[in-house]
């Protein structure tokens, strides 16, 4: 490995002319100057940015924290700050906590708050350690976190999760809305009478996906009617053994709260030789992959992953460039799903 | 933050002794030890492993470069090698290159072996700059690669893409064993006139695929038919066109070499009422998720990414703490895919 004292005595200046040039400083010949960034790159010396980093104040490193690297979301948000990132001068240090592995091999239940910290406190000291400018948290689901540890020194900002106290800026899916705009779409097509298959009871997605059901039907006159909302878990499953009730009841379309349950409403439907989107009408939510692949297409809502990447790439940029910004106090950034129109809703 | 001086005034010892106690030696009383481990632990104290690494030989970091973290491969091989390292001692940094994604939007075709090096070398030589003992390369898809920087000082292994001089080691599928097995599944089940869709002609995949197709017909004197083989692209739409021409011949099950063009497959039996599992056959290769969102479930052969990511992980550890090991030339690892067995084939 070569060193800035070899590439001096290479090029016959001294160590610190090497190193004002490295810091981008001008006060030297445009000839030395030609000659020692000539060396530099014959060489392929790099500087060690973190040795950098102890030295300086600004390290321009951004240390992003994820939950789960295989959950869905996680690597186009991951991907999209990166990018931002170095498009900005910054540079990441990836830690993923591998949350979901750990707590399905112990056999705890995804998302249990008692093993959070065990798994996050090591990671934000770390960021710390390796002299981080700031972290980004991407969770591996929404909801309320409270995981930086106390008296920590560097800006966080949490993306597609929010802060418990609202001390950390967060940009999270407006539920809320994007579920409004969803059902809007389905009243359009036709439909009044919905079945809803939602998430897992207390889940924070549910709650909000279902005000924004109540709130477009209210916005077109149309009675709630609880006994057409049926309790799932967001797995496959649930979405089956929902599809084998709502369809007795008597509905025209299925809005299952995430991409998996349409799928598993698709598999009893399919079984039964009902037609979808013709017989009847189902809609996701995510925009998964599986969500194009199923026949028929499933229309669904997307959830914008590079926004939300690059959102969080900005305001922690943001908060690291200016101090008055950083301790500005402001509620969760919430960014609208785009609606996805595919096959599996019929004009009725 | 906190030093290891400030912690030595805090305990009334040498900041040798924090030292000391961090490093692991034991030249110290239990006492001492038990009140600098608890004032560590109180004020959350970690080392600066990159400064550390400045220092020592063996820094105990291993460097991951990943292709393209949004490939469906990616994540789990990066999780499984992440978890591996950490059990063992070792910590990770991650390196995304984001290929896709920045190929994608230049219009270049994915792989352009023009691109690679502009992205590869920069990530080479920062894990040398933060001194990393040793890299991953996880490539986005199997191919011969030729990436490693000339006189490259610590030690590379290739995952799920190997080195082109076998200089370096690799762990890649095996895809001819892997499709021997899977059509051999093909011909229990009674199929002997099989219709093949490929990837690209000149894959590596491709062919060496078509080579484990053609090991299983010749164990049972089953003629190859060129005829029957149709060169599709990977995509979607080259399964669906290729179902069209292969439903007009005289076959009874349709092998793609990737589930996506399976499911382009699907789309087209689907829309033309041809029960899949019931008046033909299909089967796919990799195991994405959508295989098992299909319906019927797509029987595929699933690509082993943990072994991959922990065997590279392993191998990875031996070239750093064995120098013969290292010097070892061997040929690539060829890791065998897992049949699964769903509900697209049936027994004829």
């Amino acid at each position: 490995m070569i060193t800035v004292k070899e590439i001096a005595k290479m090029c016959d200046v001294s160590p610190s002319t090497v190193s004002n040039i490295l810091n981008g400083k001008n006060n030297m010949t445009a000839e030395t100057k030609e000659k020692v960034l000539a060396c530099i790159e014959a060489t392929g010396y790099r500087p060690n940015y973190f040795a950098q980093g102890m030295r300086r104040q600004n390290n321009k490193t951004i240390c992003i924290i994820a939950e789960e690297i295989c959950q869905f979301s996680t690597p186009q948000i991951v991907e999209s700050i990166m990018m931002y990132c170095e498009k900005n001068g910054y540079r990441t240090i990836f830690i993923n906590l591998g949350m979901y592995n750990k707590w399905d091999n112990k056999g705890i239940k995804v998302g249990s708050p008692d093993l959070i910290e065990e798994n996050t406190k090591p990671a934000f000291l770390e960021a710390q350690a390796i002299r981080a400018d700031g972290v980004i948290y991407v969770a591996a689901h929404g909801r309320a976190l409270d995981v930086v540890p106390e008296n920590y020194d560097i800006p966080v900002i949490f993306a597609y999760g929010f802060s418990k106290d609202n001390k950390y800026k967060s940009i999270v899916i407006d539920d809320e809305e994007s579920s409004r705009v969803l059902v809007e779409y389905l009243i359009s097509m036709g439909h009044k009478k919905i079945g809803v298959v939602t998430g897992t009871k207390e889940n924070y997605h549910t709650i909000e996906r279902l005000k924004g059901f109540k709130n477009a039907l209210k916005a077109h006159d149309i009675k709630y009617d609880p006994q057409n909302v049926i309790n799932g878990d967001w797995q496959r499953e649930s979405g089956y053994n929902a599809a084998k009730e709502l369809i007795k009841k008597d509905i025209t379309a299925i809005w299952c709260m995430n991409d998996v349950m349409a799928l598993g409403a698709y598999d009893y439907l399919i079984e039964n030789n009902i037609k979808i989107g013709e017989d009847i009408s189902v809609i996701g939510f995510d925009d998964r992959e599986i969500a194009a692949y199923a026949y028929p297409k499933l229309t669904t809502s997307a959830i914008m992953l590079d926004d939300i990447g690059i959102l969080s790439a900005k305001m922690i940029i943001n908060e690291i460039e200016d101090s008055s910004y950083r301790k500005e106090k402001v509620a969760p950034t919430r960014v609208v799903c785009k609606f996805i129109e595919r096959n599996s809703v019929k004009k009725i």
